[in-house]
C-alpha cells in the first residue's frame, strides 16, 4: 500500500456518495466574500476549481462540460451576435462562446470578482486569455440585478452557476421568476442554456425541477446530458429556446454550422455528439415526465444535504 | 458531522480515483475458488455484488447495465432463438435475455458456481428466478473450453465478465483468439455483445483495445456507452455483428421490435435510448480511432493497477 | 488494490481528522429515542458500539477503556460497597465494577433503554451477563434527576457518558452543577471517575475543561490518560476524590489490593499501569494548567464540530 | 457537508486502518534514489514529512517523538559527549541531541541526501538550523557500512529510521547483527535508543520483535511508549544500555539533569513524563513477554502489508 497516493481531494457528491481524486498539488485555499474557493491539481483531471467544497470544473474534462453547455445553444441560433453569461468564473464558457466568429459582444456577469482573479491566475488553460478579448464586457454584480436593469437583449444567454446550496450565492437564480426575466432578455430567435445539475440516476432532483420550471416559461425546452468524470457522473444541461428545436437539427447540419462558424477544434461537440447529448435514457425521460415541481423563491430547490 | 454515514464501501476505480458509497448492511464476505466475493447493501444503489474489490452490479442501477448489454444485440438480431452467456453470475443478464419471447434456449457458462449460489441467495431482485427457467442450461466451467468443444452455434452471444485483472479469472477471455472462437459460434445473422470496461475519459484503455481487437475479427463492430452510476461513470459495451448494423436501426424500428418481442417493461432501453447509446462523444470516437492495440494472450490487456 | 478491504467504518475524530477501520459486518443500524445507534464489526477491533457517529467502545480494546475508567477509583477507595454508574450502556463498566468482591450494590442509570437492549443482544463479550447480576439495579431515566431525588450515597460514582455534543443527550452532565450534585452523593471516602474525552494533543479541550471544573468542587482531582486505539489516540479520565490521592498509591499497594479484591484477570490495569496512567506527559499537564474554563449550563462545553 | 475539508492526507497505518488528515498545502512530491518523498502541510499537525506513504514526523507533534527518542538515552548517560545518529533526516533528532550542552560531536549518517535537502528546505521548524552546528558531521552513506568501518565509539547512539518495509531502505538495520554492531560502537556507559515502531494494541509486532532481539545483545533493555497523534496511536521506543537502567531514575534526578544539561525548554520530556513513558500498560508488557522472535537477515521483520 505504499503505492496508494498520499493526498486526496474528497467530495460528497450526495450525502451517501463520496468521490476522491489523488492530488498532486494544492494551489489555492481561501474564502471570497461569497464562498470557499480552492484550486487543487489532481492526477487524473489536472487543475480543478472548487467552490464551497464542490468541483466546478477540471482542466482535463472541462471541455466536455463547457462544450456541452455552450455549443448546442450557439449552434441552434442561426447567427448569434450577442451573448450574455451569468457566472462562469473560470472563463472557459467565455472561451467557447468567443470561438464563434459571429459573436460581436459578450456580457459576462459574475458576482464574485475574487473567483475570477483566482481563475485568471491559476487556471490559464481554462480561460486561455478570453477575459482580454475586446468583445467581452466583464461585470461583477448580481446577474439578476444587471438583467433587471439593462435594456439590452441577447441572442444567446448562458447560465453557468454553482449548484443551488442553501445560503449559497446561486439559488435565487434557479427560479421561475429568474427564468421569466431571462426570457424577456432574449431576442426573437434566442436560446438559453443552463447547467442544470446532476442527471445521475440517484440524484436528478435539481435537474428535473429546473426542466419542469423552464417548461412553464419557454415554448421549447430540451434537456441533454453527458458524463463529466470529475463530477462523478452524468450532468444535465437545459436548452430553452424561443423558436428553434435542438431535436430537429441533423448531425450534418450541425457539423456544417460548426465548420462555418467555430474558429477552433472541438474535442467533444459535433453532430454525432449532439444526438448522443439529446437522446437521453428512458429513466431520465421518465423522471422528467414525473416531475411536477415549479421552483419559486417561496419553494426553492436545493441540493438537499448542504 | 454526526450526520455523516458511518459505514462506506470503498473502491479504487483507477489508482487515482476512489468511489465510496454509504453502506446499510454487509450481507456476505467470502472467497470462492476463483475470487473474493462480497455482497454489500448500499444506501444509494441497494444490494451490490463485488468481485475482487470491484462492483459488478447494484440493485438500483443494474437495469442500465444489463439492458445496455443485452437488448441492443437481441433487438439487432431479427429473431434470436439461441443465446450463449459467458459470466453474468447475478442472473440479470439471463433475466433480460429470457424477456425476449423468441428465445428457446440459453446456455449460460459461469466458471464460479459459488458466485451464482451467493447471487441466488442474496440478490433475488437481480435474477428474479431466471435460473429456474426451463429454457436455461447453466454450466460451471471455463467458457472458452465449453465453446471450443461444443458444436452448437448461437444467434446471440453475450460476454458478461469481470474486468481483466492480472491473475484474475477473466483476462484470457479478452483476446483476439477468444473473439475468433466467438465468431465461429455465431449463426449467420448472429450478434455478439460484450461488456467492454470503463469508457470514462480518464480510463478508456480496455474499452478501446477490445473494440480494436474485435474489428480484426468481425465485419461490423460498434461501441456504445452510458453512465452506470455505481461504476463511477461511463461504461462501454461492444456490439459485434455478422450481418446487421446497429447504427442503422431507427428508433421506431427498435420500439416496434421491443413491443413485439419483449415481454416486460424496460426502464432503460428503447429506440431513443439506443440512439443515445450509439452516438458516442467525439473524444471517445477519437480514442477508438487512435487505438492500435490488438489484444493477444502474449500481449494481454489488464486494468493496469490491479 | 484488489487487496484493499471493501467496507470501512469512517469517523471524524475532529473536523480535520478521519479514522477508518475495515468492516466485517454491520450488525445493527437504527435510531433510538435519543441518538443514532449502530453496531459494526471491524477487522481490527471486533464489534463496536457507535452512538451518533462516534465509537463508544470496541470488543478488542474496550478492556483498556473500561479498566482505566473503573479500577483506579475502585482501588483508591478502601472498601467500595455501593457504586453508581451513569451511562455505560454496553455493560462493560458494570462488568468491571462487579469484579470487585467488596461490591454489594450497583445502581446503573442509563437514559437510553434501547441502547442497552441492543448491547445485550449484540455485544455479549462486553457485558458478559453483568445485567443479570443480583447486585445490579438498572434504571432508565435521566441520571441527574435520579441523583437529585435519591437519598442514597455511594462509595464510588462512575460517569461513562458519550462526549458532549450539541443537541445530544449528555452535555448537561458535563457541568459544575452536576459535579456538585455528584459530590453530595459520595460517601466520606468516596471517589468519582469520569470518562473525560480525548486527551490527544490536538483535541484536549473537553478534557482540560472537565478537569478544571472538577477542581472547583473536589479537594483531590487527578487526570489520567492512555491510548485507546479505536478512539484514535489518547483518552482522558478524571478521578476526583474526597479523601485519598491516587498519585500516592504505590504499585505494590495497588497490586495487593487487586489480588485481594478483584475476582478476575485484568489485562490492562495493575500497579505499573497505574503509574503510567497518572504520570501524564508534560504537554498535557501544561494544557491542564493553562485551562481556565469552568463548565456551566450557561457556558457548556461541546465537541466543537458536531 | 460544504464544511468538510476538500483535501486529505490518507495513510494505511495497517491494512485494516486508515488515518486521514485535512491538508492545507502540498509542498513537495517526488522520488529520491531510495524512496517516495512528500512534504504535506496538514491542518492539525502542520508540515509533515512522508516517506513511502508513511508519515515520518509532523511539525505540531514531532516534539513528542523526538524528545521521547532522544532524551531518555541522553539523560541516562552521565555525561554524553559523542553521539551517533542513523537516519533522522528531518534534523529534529539532531536538534534535540545538540540541546545537550555536554555534546561535543555528533555523527549523523542518513543514506538519503535528497531527503535531507528537502527537509532543510521545507521543514525549518524541524531542524532549526541544526545541520549548521559545528559539532555535526553529516554523512550520506549506509549507516551499517559507516559503523563497520569506523574505529570510533559513541556515548549515545540513536537509530531514527523508517519502519522496515520489504524492499525499503531500512529493514537490514532491524536485525540482531546490526544491534551487535551497535553494541560494539558504544562506550562503556553507552546507551542506544531506537524508534521501534507502533506499540498500538493491534500492531505491536515490530516493536516486540525489536525488543526481544535487543535483549539477546544488551544487558539492559527497556521499552517505552507514548501516543504520537500523527502516527495514529502509541509508538514504541527501545532503550538499550550497557550500564544504567532507565527504570531506576527518579523524576527528581531526571529534572535535575535536564536543568543542568539541556539548554532549551522541553515540551514533552521531564521526570514525570519519563515515568509515564516507561510504566507501560500491562497488555504491552504481556506482548513483550510472549515475543520469541529474534530478527535476523534470514528472518527479517516487515510491516507485513507493505
Amino acid at each position: 500500500m505504499t503505492k496508494v497516493p498520499s493526498t486526496w481531494y474528497m467530495e460528497f457528491t450526495t450525502p451517501d456518495t463520496i468521490l476522491q481524486f489523488a492530488v498532486k498539488d494544492v494551489l489555492y485555499v481561501g474564502r471570497s466574500k461569497y464562498q470557499r474557493v480552492e484550486v487543487v491539481e489532481t492526477v487524473s483531471f489536472g487543475k480543478c476549481l472548487i467552490l464551497d467544497g464542490k468541483i466546478q470544473s477540471c482542466e482535463k474534462d472541462e471541455f466536455i462540460y463547457h462544450e456541452a453547455l455552450v455549443h448546442p445553444a450557439m449552434i441552434l441560433h442561426p447567427h448569434p451576435e450577442t451573448v450574455f453569461i451569468a457566472g462562469g468564473g473560470e472563463g472557459a464558457t467565455l472561451r467557447e462562446v468567443l470561438a464563434h466568429k459571429t459573436v460581436k459582444k459578450v456580457v459576462m456577469v459574475d458576482i464574485d470578482a475574487e473567483v475570477i482573479d483566482i481563475c485568471r491566475r491559476f487556471l490559464p488553460a481554462h480561460h486561455q486569455g478570453s477575459f482580454d478579448d475586446p468583445r467581452v464586457e466583464l461585470l461583477h454584480q448580481d446577474a439578476r440585478e444587471y438583467l433587471a436593469e439593462t435594456r439590452e437583449q441577447f441572442d444567446v444567454i448562458i447560465i453557468d452557476l454553482p449548484d443551488p446550496i442553501e445560503g449559497g450565492p446561486a439559488y435565487l437564480l434557479y427560479t421561475q421568476k429568474f427564468y421569466q426575466l431571462l426570457r424577456s432578455k432574449l431576442t426573437a430567435k434566442g436560446a438559453l442554456a443552463l447547467q442544470a445539475g446532476s442527471a445521475r440516476l440517484d440524484d436528478t432532483k435539481v435537474c428535473t425541477a429546473v426542466n419542469n420550471t423552464l417548461k412553464t416559461i419557454f415554448p421549447i425546452v430540451a434537456i441533454c446530458q453527458t458524463d463529466i468524470p470529475s463530477f462523478g457522473g452524468t450532468w444535465g444541461f437545459s436548452l430553452a429556446s424561443l423558436k428553434f428545436d435542438p431535436l430537429k437539427l441533423s448531425s450534418e447540419e450541425i457539423d456544417g454550422r460548426i465548420a462555418g462558424r467555430v474558429g477552433k477544434r472541438l474535442d467533444f461537440y459535433d453532430g454525432q455528439t449532439h444526438q448522443g447529448l439529446f437522446f437521453i435514457p428512458k429513466y431520465l425521460r421518465d423522471a422528467m415526465a414525473r416531475e411536477t415541481m415549479v421552483i419559486t423563491e417561496a419553494h426553492p430547490v436545493f441540493i438537499p444535504w448542504y
